[in-house]
């Protein structure tokens, strides 16, 4: 009672910083070294290697009554050069900062919580947060990383990438015993009033304990405009247990659609494994990619291990090795710049450090 | 006395977060679902249908003597997809967050306000104010949209759409005895040394107890460097009357160029209205738009009402119904997306959340 | 301690606001009304004439026996129309915000300082401090401007232009005795594996009671891929005495490259004073350019004074009268827009206001 005295009464004397009391500003600073070596070395400096580098400002305001009104605003860049738009599909440099990651409003209370806007999909969401390298930098999986089944349509990057969606009406639900279901409906957008390039996902995560499970399922209706595809369907399905001396890790994800030129699909699989060792974390994981093209099929192994040592709760240095091999001659993935070796394959390293605020 | 003790010991005490007083962080965060049924049907999710969607850092400093240093950073952007550009004439996707909605510095004292930057004009502040959707979403005034008369030059739009003017010295006078007004020059900034492309404009505005007033003044001095144009004139008036039980608003808007192709006239005016219904605000407007260019002349009706209901004073929910007829076989305007109906008719509905911050 | 308890209380209380604590907002709003008077007259509200218009976003994390993790995020802007994109080699209107003033995380404690990503180069903070109109506005030395010796590579800019470089490691120095140092690596990020375009870079400082020094050291690699050029080298000089009735300084700068056409050199120096007078700063100089390229030889004289007058210690009002004459026929420089009258002279005046926050 009287501390809430003392705070109105600073409230009151401190006017503009307080009035700032509804908004959060928050970011992530992250960059590193980046030793590629591949057909050429590279060398430079990256952001985003362990966390992507971001800007963002967040709100929640109590309506009353359990009900909350939210909104995020978030948008990435690139810490080496200040370039401001990064992170998301079609990021060019020179193109400024915009909120690419996240740009939602929406209410939330008991029901659990309705947004629109920009955001994350609920099937990545579900399934992605099984990668021990957080979907950045050499280590990472590349399932949710652009690849073959790619379509000009405005939304078509959203079942291939499978990361973010615009234009979307979002559902997430409370927690149920450990359950907790999300779906995203990504409106097309066309004037030709059918739901051409309209999305929808779904994700269901359980939760209890050590053990952790993830399912996604997206749908991309009838993609290109211009030319004749069906829809693009993918699903993905991760879980982990923790151990304690360890935590695995496990993930997979398929994605498809019937082109003229044939049946395009991509596959692929990892297994991963975090473990306290000494005051930091170990990460582990094993990628496979399968791409089945109508004109290109391949596969790639990817092998990355890592150490993340945290200076604080907010900052942290990281060191990663990452090898990649691409099989049957066909050159699915890369690292990073400089190209692949004439066998397809690549290494690299990456020391950096992430700052959180 | 106590309490600006207890108020300065916690400004010392908590450092960064204090050192923000000079600077308050506002915005807004507006998304809904718009569909729109014309030669199409359209639907999806659009930002800012009741206030434009923004982002701001604004401050204020004393400087003793009743004299303020002001400062006022704002830019648009798209909540539906996160582009940072949005909210000014010109903005295109991918452009990134910019401060073009306003950005102005300047002193404040007991003689007005002086401004150097970028900004809504004088004009219209004075007589928009009284559109009941606020010049924006499907049931806004187009009587400051882009229309007929479009000039190639730099400030052309700005008469034209008459909002915002750059590169512009502002003042604004005191409040006398309900008067206030404000003018505007903006430089054309042309090297050739004359007044080419420069603006000048004026705003009058009385407001007293229930009744309002507007008057706004407007000239683009020679817009076009390279087509033979005279000057572009524009004024507009407005005013409203609060009854209790209901407001009364209406408008009328002008603006004239003479071009070698004959002259070119666009003029059109709104009557509406705004009630307290249950625990929201009924509006509801009709807009008249007559073109009377060289190669174009046309009409349209426009009638719109909304339902605004406040969840807090900071967070509103809203739907609106508009629907426009073009006439005389010209297609003045269209509510969005979708095209009109062969007979110039078009119809929608917005839905959709408001959350400042 | 019984504040330390109260401070608490509210930290408790007010959570956002002081969520924001990690990070602090802070910028510089600057505009005034330029003059130019040369071929054509030009006037015009310009930005960032006595300090760059910008804003940034920076933090300092205690990670406990003396470390500390830093981070700054800050963007120049255009004050006078809002656009984004400013204060950096290459900006083009509607390129929307970006941190291209300064990007960068990282470490500090007892052994200086260690930084990644994109910031003013040690060489420039160096020696270009000793420019009475801080780089900037019509009076601004341009021996750290766009000039002659520009090249296609991604840092030749670097060199020439000689204030920003990305992709870069920086080390400074703790102060030993008065005396500083900072050095830049910054990649080359070319995928042909040589140090292509990399650029190396180092600053002396020495700072005791009144008297200061300055010495810059710049190297660019091989800068161009495409056309054979040497490396790119800059050096540079400066220093001031403080005689407490006046200040007085002075600086030198030289950048060479041999190309096929030619050894190309640029230099310049200046001398410059600032004197209190009356409530405010004159600052007077006058600046010498001299280019040698292999294709254009000319020389420049130009002389500027200006008055800044501090309304607070946050927000200033100033003037600034400058002329630039060059010869030889070599149209080296001008002051901004309007170009140069035929004997090569142009001059100009900038009033304005600047204050920060």
């Amino acid at each position: 009672m009287k501390k809430s005295l003392i705070a109105l009464a600073v409230l009151a004397a401190s006017g503009a910083a307080m009035a700032q009391s509804s908004v959060t500003l928050y970011g992530v600073a992250d960059a590193g070294v980046t030793y590629l070596n591949g057909n050429d070395n590279w060398s430079g400096v990256t952001s985003g290697n362990n966390l992507t580098s971001r800007l963002g400002f967040r709100g929640t305001e109590d309506l009353g009554g359990g009900l909350k009104a939210n909104f995020v605003l978030e948008g990435g860049f690139n810490l080496d050069n200040g370039d401001g738009a990064s992170g998301y599909a079609g990021a060019k440099a020179g193109e400024g900062f915009q909120f690419k990651r996240r740009s939602t409003v929406g209410l939330s209370g008991g029901f659990g919580e309705v947004r629109m806007g920009r955001e994350l999909t609920a099937a990545y969401n579900a399934t992605a947060r099984y990668d021990v390298f957080g979907s950045v930098g050499i280590g990472q999986s590349r399932l949710w990383a652009d690849g073959g089944v790619v379509d000009a349509s405005a939304n078509a990057t959203a079942v291939t990438t499978n990361q973010r969606i615009s234009n979307a009406l979002t559902y997430v639900s409370p927690d149920f015993s450990g359950f907790k279901v999300g779906v995203n409906y990504g409106f097309g957008e066309t004037t030709n009033g059918n739901s051409d390039s309209s999305y929808m996902g779904a994700g269901l995560m359980y939760d209890n304990g050590p053990l952790s499970l993830g399912l996604g399922l997206e749908r991309l209706n009838n993609g290109a405009n211009s030319v004749a595809v069906s829809d693009i369907d993918a699903w993905s399905l991760g879980g982990s247990y923790d151990f304690g001396v360890a935590k695995l890790l496990a993930g997979y994800r398929e994605s498809k659609v019937d082109r003229a030129t044939g049946e395009n699909k991509r596959l692929g699989y990892y297994v991963a494994a975090t473990a306290p060792v000494g005051a930091g974390t170990v990460r582990v994981s094993y990628n496979r990619y399968e791409n089945e093209l109508a004109n290109v099929k391949g596969k790639a192994d990817q092998f990355a291990i890592g150490y993340v040592y945290g200076l604080s709760k907010r900052t942290s240095v990281y060191g990663t090795y990452a090898y990649i091999k691409n099989k049957d001659g066909a050159n699915l993935y890369t690292l990073g710049s400089g190209g692949l070796k004439t066998n397809g394959s690549q290494q690299g390293m990456q020391v950096g450090i992430t700052h959180t605020f």
